[in-house]
């Protein structure tokens, strides 16, 4: 990282990754490890390796497995299996320096580290943030009548965010529906009578009107709610997750609950204009950052942040799977944020007291104040 | 400002702005000016300084009050008011090099200054631009009969574009209805049908017949359109406001008046391809270069650029209430630009007088050409 | 070009253009000319020399014509006009330095260069891509009944493909419907009663049924498909051509085909992330190259890779009409990309192995894979 006192305070921030999975927890062969590398899939002939994310991987994760910089993928994988995965889950969750990780637990195709696990290989802390489409499918799979789903979605959902270390709650909305929904709560003839397909249909909860009170579900909880947008695996039809289609329920619910733009990229600058007109509606660039990787890490930070209030950008991850994106993850939110700040200072565009504020809220602070984190409300300005 | 002739050049050119608005005329306590800082709202806790436009007008405007660089917002605010409203806006209109403003009359929930002011307080001179909806909306409120109102707004439009120093029409279009209109001109019947309804409703116009008669009456008249797109307060449905939703409208009415599509963030690339394939598409990224200010104005004037003829962007501030934004409109555009065009200038990329042919077209000729300002039709070149 | 092993490997390397058209091979007047500068038309009192495809034509193609750099519009169309334009044609194509150009023959409203003279000119190979579009209206020229049409469809695109030196098929469906489509197969009823409508009523194939039906077709062909998506002239609909609108189509075709996405501007992100989860989804960023110029394409170039698997972009110009473009693409293509990738290198962000490698993939392997090309099995690593 380049000298100067932005990227060393950058450096040396413990950072709270508002948004994060769990790392898997068992041995990784190359199919398993490339197809955890990539949004896609591991296709014939073509490695997940040669692709922006893969260059990052052998070019900063590397050296943490004691190899030289931009090693081959067989000296890589060959080098992470020796070690074993518990090692290279430590090495890389201690090199990501974030002492606060808010763990989506409700996607976890494979074996992952718990948030408690996590937190331990990392050195930090964990809370949990509830999927609420989780908790909705599990209320189905317990067997419910179609008139009392509304009622037992609400309760489990307040049961599962009053459960110790939880934080916040999170929806899949985006993959289920999109965004181009009815932005009204609701009615409870127009909820049974959705359960009642639903319920006799069974699958995942895909149902718009199901998609919308799980939403007005989420504002009643009362707690900050974390929106997948933009970017994400080929189940997402792109056009249908701009975060400005939510305009209207954001309208509707009126700010009473912090809500977290998760992603976003390619809209990073449509949820930066949300960020900037409504008070509660926060943005991260997670699962982008580790995926274009450091060398494009600063341009999108730089979209992200044109019109963005400070208080308004938070860090995240979004890692999945393999450590390595936990690390890569901060890494190029640091390098890319330190950079794109320090240019400021040096063009006497931004104070340098300014500058280390901006890089403390974004990092850490912003979180803290978010999910009333420890630390949270005491403003270290 | 860095060094370099097309810097100077640019330095030196009195622009045309041809979109903003007035300025307040009162006294500004801290909560006032902060709500006048944000296309959002000032929200407890999180102050509008702490954004990219509050840092820039720390930067760039507190010299202009005696005062150091970066100061505090208290100490910004404190010499602001010691020195007076009608100083400060003074200082800061004299300091943006305006020679011309195009005022957009139609918005000012504040007391402001009437173009004559702002003109008289820049040294410079004022035309105006009528906005269309107040004109029908003056004619509800004075009370007209459904089948007379086609007419009666035909005949309030003409005389308002007839008084003197009125140099074109504005249309918020984006604001009431988005762009997702039937781009036919509507029937008699269908605007009587439509003014029927709204008569009858009352509040802003909105229905979406009588803004699509509202746009095809601006193309009788025969004067440039300015149509606000993309960024503006939280009262926008950004999906609904990208430019190229005009495409079918701008077909159409076949290039028979220019169109000025403002601000267009983020948006500025479709703005630019329409620019590229209609005769008389124009674009501008005001309001977006203040709020970006100077540190990332080049990135999007770089955008706006990508494609579009060097006859068909224009400079604009869309500064309202604040003259902190008259000035700082002006020094974003001036250094995005100045540095955006000798970065190749210095690459041998662009002849150096055509840089600063291009720097005085965007600056100030294309603005004279559309509206035919004086000095409009002698081209130098 | 700046030093560099980067730019010195991209200099040397013979491109594979696989999308491009003929050049004009008539005598060229300055009307002539112009209108073929701009994706808009030729307007009084605008020269598309004023623009940044007309300052890049001053610069980088003024002394292949033994000219300066930056010359006058005359003086550079004066000499155009005394070499001729067999000889303008030649220095141009060879300038290119591709060794390998797939003609799309669909579109020709000039006389333009045959794939076998284009070749000859350039020194390198030509291959076919036929425009399925022609197919389906020369059926139906030719005289067919609805409740044959689609068999006879069929079997012309069949005999097409198996022409010698057709090496994939293309699609405008973008112009045509844009891509709001219904993503299923039409059954054989809807096409005869969509077939009926059409050849009663004549005109161009742009029934959404047809349109489907003609997407289906290509899947059934296996041969890559080139897929208009993006920038293109005053016909398109911007905002119904993001490729992302393809999302639910190319989930049924299941990858069966190579399908690429053309020009992409200003959605290259969102055609970036087709690539990256869609096992056979290609882009380019041809057409914009040549229209933003070296100046930009690296930023072009930038956003378009910033998560695309390095197999998944190809080189294209999308020159036609003058030769100037097929080197100017190359150029921009070249320069833009040498730039990147070495500052990435000069960062110790990549290995240059692997920016050598990615940049051969990019400039030629990938064509030669997608569409086997001789060169194209065999992998140079």
């Amino acid at each position: 990282m380049a000298a100067g006192p932005v990227h060393e305070r950058l450096a040396a921030l413990e950072l709270v990754d508002h948004h994060c999975h769990g790392a898997v927890t068992t041995g990784l062969d190359r199919a398993g490890f490339e197809s955890l590398l990539t949004e896609g899939e591991a296709w014939p002939g073509v490695s997940p390796f040669d692709s922006p994310v893969g260059v990052a991987v052998r070019r900063h994760c590397a050296p943490l497995l004691d190899l030289p910089r931009h090693v081959p993928p067989d000296v890589y994988l060959g080098r992470r299996a020796e070690l074993g995965t518990a090692e290279v889950n430590r090495r890389f969750l201690r090199a990501a320096g974030t002492g606060v990780f808010c763990v989506d637990t409700g996607y976890a195709p494979h074996r992952v580290t718990a948030p408690a696990e996590l937190a331990e290989a990392a050195g930090g802390v964990a809370y949990e943030v509830v999927r609420l489409e989780g908790v909705a499918e599990a209320v189905a799979a317990g067997g419910v009548e179609p008139d009392a789903y509304a009622a037992a979605f609400r309760a489990a959902a307040w049961e599962a965010v009053r459960r110790p270390g939880v934080v916040g709650v999170k929806s899949v909305a985006a993959y289920r529906t999109g965004f181009g929904l009815d932005p009204v709560r609701p009615s409870s003839a127009e909820v049974t009578e959705a359960a009642r397909r639903w319920l006799a249909r069974g699958g995942r909860l895909d149902d718009p009107v199901l998609v919308r009170h799980l939403l007005w579900t989420a504002v009643d909880l009362g707690r900050p709610l974390q929106l997948h947008t933009g970017f994400g695996d080929g189940d997402i039809r792109m056009h249908r997750v701009d975060p400005t289609l939510l305009t209207d329920w954001l309208h509707l619910t009126a700010s009473t609950i912090p809500v977290l733009l998760l992603h976003c990229w390619p809209y990073q600058r449509q949820a930066a204009y949300l960020s900037a007109v409504f008070e509660r509606v926060y943005l991260d660039v997670g699962l982008t950052l580790h995926h274009v990787g450091p060398a494009r890490a600063g341009a999108i930070l730089a979209e992200a942040l044109e019109i963005t209030p400070f208080r308004k950008l938070l860090y995240s991850s979004d890692a999945y799977g393999v450590a390595e994106f936990h690390h890569l993850g901060a890494l190029a939110f640091r390098q890319g944020l330190a950079g794109l700040l320090w240019e400021r200072v040096e063009a006497d565009e931004l104070a340098l007291p300014d500058a280390l504020r901006i890089a403390r809220w974004l990092g850490r602070d912003n979180a803290r104040r978010v999910y009333r984190l420890p630390g949270g409300l005491v403003d270290d300005g």
